[in-house]
């Protein structure tokens, strides 16, 4: 089931962070998960933008194998985006969105996209997740994301939309936002009850968390002393993950699925070192494995056989 | 060098927290970190408390072996402190200190104190700290913690302790107030460049890191739903981290010393799930061992080759 469906946002984004400034970039939610999924599955991508939509873009899709035939063309301007972050790089505070193409988006799915095994409902409206969601021939994973935004104006539709879906990523502030919950783990305990198999809340720099079944997983964040623009990077680590379930085969897998956690972490590291998606564009996929290997590395706990028979330092 | 010296405070808290009140319970940095550290190693307690220091105290320390022949009862009330905490459980607000018999606490340690080889500076005056240092006989292993008044009001005698220190534990605010750095991980490098070979910060709910030599290895925290109480969890955990890695007999090995990091994330998840040190007074080892392989589990990546040999689930 190595193909993925992704449907969501392609824009332009202007951002300002503590290290500089981007203009009109590369940016939106479905580009972010499809650069970085693309390293482990095939990804099929379903959006809009306007005719003002540089070339080039479209050429940094291709190079990395995304199929552009959901991609329309509009008339009118690409959905455009600007915000900045504050010295810590948490969250960014919006400066203006123009929503342009992307208010009249109503995706028609082609025969052969409703029959992708994995669909990603990337953070637009709740209602046409829903409507994508309902064009798909049994899918064998539903994964999708939100923001605070469809939180506030439609959390009904949402939480309908949550009993359709296995896996759920969330922000923690948007988790604890949408049930009412005191903490990030009670937030998961809430949203695992709406439906989702496998819920995955995210912290950024404190790392990640991921509820399956009654139990709950943690992950540390890949240590980076200096982050240049987080945009895109819960949408990156997204894409990491479920590119590389969708790849093994077994996205029911406990095993399988930490190491997507740890992939979304990597995937998510490389994104935060460059503006926009300059870092994540042509990532060589030995670069991606041997930072996995170095995150799993630096959080594991070893057992205390194995050090008895390793040992290299010196006993006091 | 199964043997620990621990020189800070013991006193009487009021702590307020969503789950509650305690009022006057057994509290103080060295106490948590006597408990935490005594399922480990043997340690030799070193504070002062006054003549109104209750005698069931006492007899809870005792209970776990903690030498008390350097707790000093002087005339005089012990030291008391008051601080309540927002539903988060985040950061405590402090509400009174009563410093009382601490005001004057000049430790003189005893011929057989100073042989110890490991010695812990828990968050005390950093000149009295450097004070115990030099009466020490040649310590193997030397750590110490601090906090933001000794950050402000001395931070010169704390950057001159650190030159002679091997383990510095700190929260994440403190390093950063310290150091000056952005975040967590650039405080760590500067400090590291201070002395101390092993640099650890603590996060609260969202984990901890630590920096040894050049490297950075992280953990996440174990999860918990309901926290009833935070005080004490950063000594309690330096106390399981240090009397894990004396107990070790090899404090410069990676392996004993992240072993050392999740045995310090166990005895500070216990600890904080009851009020005072009620939880951490009476556990068996074979409970802490249990959770410590529970979150060795929850945060463990497994290898591909492993997935292949043992899969359980069904492939899609």
């Amino acid at each position: 089931m190595n193909s993925i469906l992704v449907v969501g946002s392609v824009a332009l984004d202007t951002v300002k962070t503590s290290s500089g400034r981007s203009v009109e970039a590369l940016g939106g939610s479905a580009t972010y998960f499809s650069l970085a999924a693309s390293y482990f599955s095939s990804v099929h991508l379903v959006a809009v933008v306007g005719e003002d939509f540089p070339r080039e873009h479209r050429g940094t899709l291709e190079r990395r194998g995304v199929d552009l035939a959901g991609l329309k063309a509009a008339k009118g301007k690409t959905f455009r985006w600007s915000g900045k972050y504050g010295k810590d790089a948490g969250a960014a505070t919006t400066l203006t969105t123009h929503l342009n193409v992307f208010k009249t988006f109503r995706p028609t799915l082609s025969e052969v996209q409703r029959k992708v095994p994995v669909v990603f409902l990337a953070n637009i409206d709740p209602e046409l997740q829903a409507e994508v969601l309902a064009q798909m021939q049994a899918p064998a994973l539903v994964a999708c994301d939100t923001m605070n935004y469809w939180i506030d104006s439609k959390p009904a539709a949402l939480k309908k939309l949550l009993a359709k879906v296995d896996v759920f990523f969330s922000n923690d502030e948007e988790a604890k936002k949408l049930t009412g919950a005191a903490n990030a783990l009670q937030a998961a305990e809430v949203l695992s009850g709406w439906g989702p198999s496998v819920v995955v809340i995210k912290k950024g720099e404190h790392g990640a968390l991921m509820k399956v079944g009654s139990k709950v997983y943690v992950f540390p964040a890949y240590p980076l002393a200096h982050i240049k623009d987080p945009t895109g990077a819960g949408d990156t680590f997204a894409g990491g993950f479920l590119g590389y379930l969708a790849s093994s085969g077994a996205h029911d897998d406990i095993g399988h699925l930490k190491r997507a956690m740890a992939y979304g972490t990597t995937l998510a590291s490389f994104n935060v070192e460059d503006f926009s998606t300059k870092n994540i564009e042509d990532l060589e996929r030995d670069a991606i494995d041997e930072r996995f290997h170095d995150l799993s590395d630096r959080m594991s706990v070893p057992r205390a056989d194995d050090l008895l028979k390793s040992r290299r330092a010196v006993s006091v």
